[in-house]
């Protein structure tokens, strides 16, 4: 019987229809709410239709002048591109039990807004609009730098070009541009971001899902920051294979806790080095014990960062469980997303009692994690988007300081080793032997990872 | 060391300035909050002013007169009574810690809200504003009805003089009204409900919690509904005195699952009979099974309604927990709330982690929920406002149904016994003892409770 966590109260299913001009961060809004709602299991697509007016009308020879209202040829492939976006996106709905899907588009017109509303209710789908909107040139200015440096459409074109060709087709966009209004679209479900959640407009938000995807949106913010996560040090428990309980660390552990500070502030860097982070770590002693040489001032415990819960088998080694309970060693490595220990958790519950944890971490500025292999297995996945499947398997090693960088696109991912050995407590699929990784590892995934010089 | 949950990690102190006509539920909002927040361990206190003005003025000479902004001896009482309630509140904040304070008053006009603004940025306190904004007639209607019975400006009144003497009182203040503005007041930070909900202007939420309260404030609604609880039936580890586990319910719990769905349809009545109902259990056997027989299609399991985890206490009875852990026995009986099982957990992490379920249960309608006997006091606690200190000595019995009505300023409680005899699973403090409640009782709450005849 499946369990059910806050995700999955309601039957709804939500077109969210980004509506804005261009640069104004929809498809950074649209990508961040896909990822944090796959994280929480909820089937979830993004549908650009940039992409497929590129791959109907091709990149070399697009120039604003395409996106003059007045150019018959741009505007037919303007329609065609997202036509078969909306196409494509109730194709998904019925035949991949889409629950979220985000056309990402400018909507910049109340025909267009309505065509796509009257597909939606045909289809029985909710649409909601996601509107921001931004009349502050700074910010304006920042997108357009984004813009430019990550487009696809200005790959390989002159810098100033680009910047003023960007311009321009941002001036084609506004002669036709309706905001959404909440006297003339009153009878609509709609979010109005304006100046970056300054302020916020939110008209008929009914489903629950709508409701999280505007408390998810209201705690974004745009401040560039990081995010660093490490595992406690080695433990007296690691070092004889043994799960949960609450041990000491070891004496290696002790000499990665001293190491701390130092990997910190060498992943800071020379010209940061004063950056005040806050330290998280769970209420288990081997966290607090490795954040105990931290000179940061703010140091808080969390119960929802405790190291997922092993009911029964907690204090027992791998093979000890291999024994005592052959089918349940069998179905955790079958399924060790969905797994729950007797009496415990498995990695779908820890991402339940994690998403307090990831809203807070979105509002928050520099934050350094202490926490375990399993629940960093969960936020490492939040971060860079890792699949369900893969995420219980990664490999993440004991005595490294990962340093999370977000950028308007990607994540970049820094690892800085602390030279100090440690046991291995990876357990690779259908042995109960702990031993280096060969499966999937954290510098598989898909965005840039650089290796740290081993300090 | 404090655990930190997601209430604490700010150091911020909010002032909640209500504003709105007379009849647009702002001492209902104000309530809720405060008793959301209370529950979450967030000390707030709301301050009407209607309060303190009736102590100045009492009540008998108190018509629609005494509010025409003309009437000098009235405005007197009127500036007399915020000033004194401004006044208390800036005392609480600074002597007794307070964390989140609403003014509950009309704040009708800008130059008042001004006033207010200027003290609390003086106190370092951030003031929030918080308007309820209605135009629709059938809603304020309702309103005026609810308050025409429950203020207590009207009490001893004539029904008819109280509607008109009302509705003229409202029209005094409509004259000065100046409702919040996306423009004039673009610099503060407000919520403008407009209708109950339908819209919501959102302007510089910025601290962790102002979005809590947004958040929560977002999901009320103002439709009647009913929420039963139950704890499980009688289990087989109950017979033994034993807590924890995911044991089966014993021949008497099972009598229980399947007298549920009699007792369901008494606490509906005739005219109600066929109100549907979504139940939610746990996910352990003894909750699953005593929903087993109810006839409503929708069950949902939640983890987060599993019962309070006692880690390495687990299986084990009170008198054992007592012979192998006596200082950990007395700690509990000390500090109940705040005791953390070894490996286990708190009252205080079942609400960090129940916090959800309620904010989904203020989401929805007709809920039965059937969980466990920690867990339900929490639930209660939060619905009854009942105090932290109490909320963990509760008691309530096994085989008894709980009927909750929400009311604009109360919640009615119904109890429905089964009479199916089963064992007492009540430990008073200072013993190990299981056996009837001396303690305070869910029966000693501070609202109405009505004891249904035995089914």
């Amino acid at each position: 019987m499946p369990v059910y966590s806050i995700s999955h109260v309601e039957n709804v299913r939500v077109c969210v229809v980004m509506v804005g001009l261009p640069a104004r961060g929809k498809s950074l809004i649209a990508q961040k709410i896909v990822r944090y709602l796959s994280w929480l299991s909820i089937n979830s697509k993004c549908f650009n239709v940039g992409n497929y007016r590129r791959q109907l009308a091709g990149t070399e020879d697009i120039n604003a002048a395409f996106f003059d209202s007045n150019n018959a040829e741009g505007l037919k492939y303007r329609r065609e591109a997202i036509d078969n976006a909306v196409t494509d996106m109730m194709k998904w709905f019925s035949d991949e039990n889409g629950v979220v899907g985000i056309l990402d588009a400018t909507n910049s017109t109340r025909e267009r807004r309505d065509r796509i509303l009257k597909l939606c209710r045909e289809n029985l789908i909710e649409p909601m609009f996601l509107e921001s909107f931004c009349d502050d040139d700074e910010l304006i200015l920042q997108n357009i730098l984004d813009v430019k440096t990550t487009s696809p459409d200005y790959v390989d074109k002159d810098n100033e070009f680009a910047t003023q060709d960007f311009l321009q087709r941002i001036k084609f966009y506004e002669e036709i541009y309706e905001t959404m209004d909440q006297a003339t679209d009153s009878d609509l479900t709609f979010i109005k971001l304006v100046n970056v959640n300054s302020q916020i407009i939110l008209n008929r938000i009914e489903s629950y899902l709508e409701s999280r995807i505007v408390y998810y949106v209201m705690n974004l913010h745009i401040k560039p920051r990081c995010i660093w996560l490490s595992r406690h040090g080695e433990s007296e428990y690691n070092l004889t294979g043994q799960i949960g309980g609450d041990s000491n660390l070891s004496d290696r552990g002790m000499r990665y806790a001293k190491k701390l500070p130092d990997l910190v502030l060498k992943s800071l860097g020379e010209e940061n080095k004063h950056t005040n982070l806050t330290v998280w770590t769970s209420t288990l002693k081997r966290t607090q014990q490795t954040a105990s040489f931290l000179p940061y001032k703010k140091k808080l415990q969390w119960k929802a960062l405790d190291e997922l819960d092993a009911g029964e088998c907690d204090g027992m080694t791998y093979e000890e469980i291999e024994n005592k309970f052959p089918e349940d060693f069998k179905a955790r490595d079958d399924d060790k997303y969905e797994y729950r220990y007797k009496g415990g958790e498995s990695y779908r519950d820890i991402v339940i009692r994690l998403e307090p944890i990831i809203m807070e971490l979105e509002r928050q500025e520099n934050i350094l994690i202490i926490t375990h292999q399993a629940v960093l297995r969960c936020l490492y996945a939040y971060f860079m988007n890792v699949p369900q499947e893969e995420s219980p398997w990664m490999s993440i090693p004991l005595h490294t300081l990962i340093k999370l960088e977000p950028r308007a696109y990607s994540t970049l991912v820094s690892r800085i080793k602390a030279d100090i050995p440690a046991v291995s407590t990876y357990k690779e699929k259908g042995t109960s032997q702990l031993g280096e990784a060969s499966g999937p590892n954290i510098s598989k995934s898909r965005d840039l990872i650089k290796d740290s010089d081993v300090v």
